[in-house]
């Protein structure tokens, strides 16, 4: 099985409360496929500029993803985002956005790329998720994610994209502005109508939450007494989550609850690592062996056993 | 075994997107005397005025609830707060609040509410909370909660009654406020290292979560297609949770966290109920079985099987 992704590669500026770091390796593909990468092999797509170093490949590069689909754009620039965290890690702000070589990005899969068993479609502008989707075999099982922006200035071309696919994760804001429905079952149950069977909405520090047609699944944050930068962790849960079901081919045309569930909690695992440093520090030098710990802990902190239910009505 | 609530009992007026009640019961005692009558006897301590009617009195008795220590003051009128909820039901605005009879109360409990095994201090003015403490014998399980507002004006009364309890309920904002730690991990730590053994964080729509000295659990809320009004919803899971630990006297002294566990599971069944109507309309009329059914629910959504975990380092 194979796995590919398309999505930003970036240099990240970031200030939090735990320090900042004016220059480190970023962007959802780089994150989602850090992530992936201990499940199956990761084809990563995207434009890079020429002050993209070796280095930063070899990062992208961990575990074997397959780097020969990251355009160095000749004469540009890599993406850059710049942000700042408070205290509420929940809350960033933008201070700088430059597209660079993002502005001219047209998706070109290689053969390989193209032949992927499972494609995540991470957020980048609706007609170039499309045009992606228009490029791959058959992939059994697709995932995307989108942005605020873009249910702001591209909703009809993003509900026509999401209509194609069969998982949708978004932020649970999001989810709840791309339908107008209040709540989050409501909101997943819209999406779910317009054709994808699953929806992963992503809750920040509180977890994250599975809806499907028949069944909810729901599981918070692994709790940790510091966070030092959040970026990137949706991009990493989604690397995990995906690259678990990847690892499972029986399970991908339709992968049942209880699958989905341990996915989910693979995703959580690998976040909450993701965020213990900045940027792809933590996640590049992670070890498998920490991650079935974490999620081990993430059993027991969920379990309870109402096993002799008390309740008679007075 | 018994249980005393000492907190207000009021008139709400809410605005919804589902609608608007323009008088309703409601009260951080009354919410929380409603879900612990399910399962133990419950003495609540509280002024109203004379606007309070029997039929008001006679719902604040469902389930036998003891009302013998309601305080009708001559000439008074019942507290009122009137508030509205904009389309993200996490975010309310207050419009009016009228403390009327809780101006001047000073609780005096009679003999029945001090030889309680179980006090619950719902949100009121901490040297309040720390009166009735006082006057109460030797309660086996004593639990707080309280608000912004207490912890901006009165923060080091608010501490030294925290000092005296065993269980802090808290939203998850309010616990940061409270200790200026920016991660619920770091602030549940600091409060257990005032006195307090169990930590309850409130986390509206995403559930709640519990932090001992060396465990977590957490739980989502029960998923809800729509939600009528939230008000309440912190009350009632307070005193499901409480109410819960009221009925397992071997555990009252030192819950172990398997029967924590089964008491968040409870008090958050009930608050799901309480929020998908008015005020206490719903949770008036609930039925036991009904709880059970949301109990048994939330233990399938939230359980995941890692038995074979799969990952090894490549």
């Amino acid at each position: 099985m194979s796995v590919t992704v398309v999505g930003s590669i970036a240099f990240d500026a970031v200030r939090t409360p735990a320090g900042e770091r004016e220059r480190m390796l970023g962007g959802a593909g780089t994150h989602f496929a850090l992530a992936a990468s201990f499940f199956d092999r990761v084809h990563v797509v995207g434009p890079v500029g020429e002050d993209f170093s070796d280095s930063d490949m070899e990062i992208l590069a961990t575990r074997g993803t397959i780097t020969t689909d990251v355009d160095r754009v000749a004469g540009g620039r890599t993406f850059f985002w710049k942000g700042v965290y408070g205290d509420d890690l929940n809350d960033r702000e933008t201070l700088e956005t430059q597209l660079n070589v993002f502005e001219h990005f047209r998706p070109q899969l290689s053969q390989e790329s193209r032949a992927c068993d499972v494609l995540f479609l991470a957020n980048i502008q609706p007609e170039l998720q499309a045009s992606v989707l228009d490029q791959c075999d058959t992939p059994s099982f697709v995932a995307l994610d989108s942005m605020n922006l873009w249910i702001d200035i591209a909703r009809e071309t993003l509900v026509s994209v999401i209509r194609r696919v069969d998982c949708v994760v978004l932020n649970d804001a999001e989810l709840r502005q791309l339908t107008g429905k209040p709540t989050l079952i409501a909101a997943a149950r819209e999406v779910i109508s317009w054709g994808p069977s699953i929806v992963v909405a992503k809750q920040g520090e509180y977890g994250s939450a599975l809806i499907t047609a028949d069944d909810f699944f729901s599981l918070p944050a692994y709790p940790l007494q510091t966070v030092t930068d959040p970026t990137g962790a949706g991009d990493t849960f989604a690397g995990g989550l995906v690259g678990y079901l990847a690892s499972r081919p029986d399970q991908l045309t339709d992968p049942d609850r209880d699958t989905l569930a341990v996915a989910m909690a693979y995703g959580t695992a690998i976040a909450s690592f993701n965020v213990e440093e900045f940027g792809t520090e933590r996640v590049a030098r992670l070890r498998a062996e920490e991650i079935d710990r974490r999620v081990a802990v993430l059993h027991r902190m969920t379990t309870f056993a109402p096993d002799v239910l008390t309740l008679e009505t007075p």
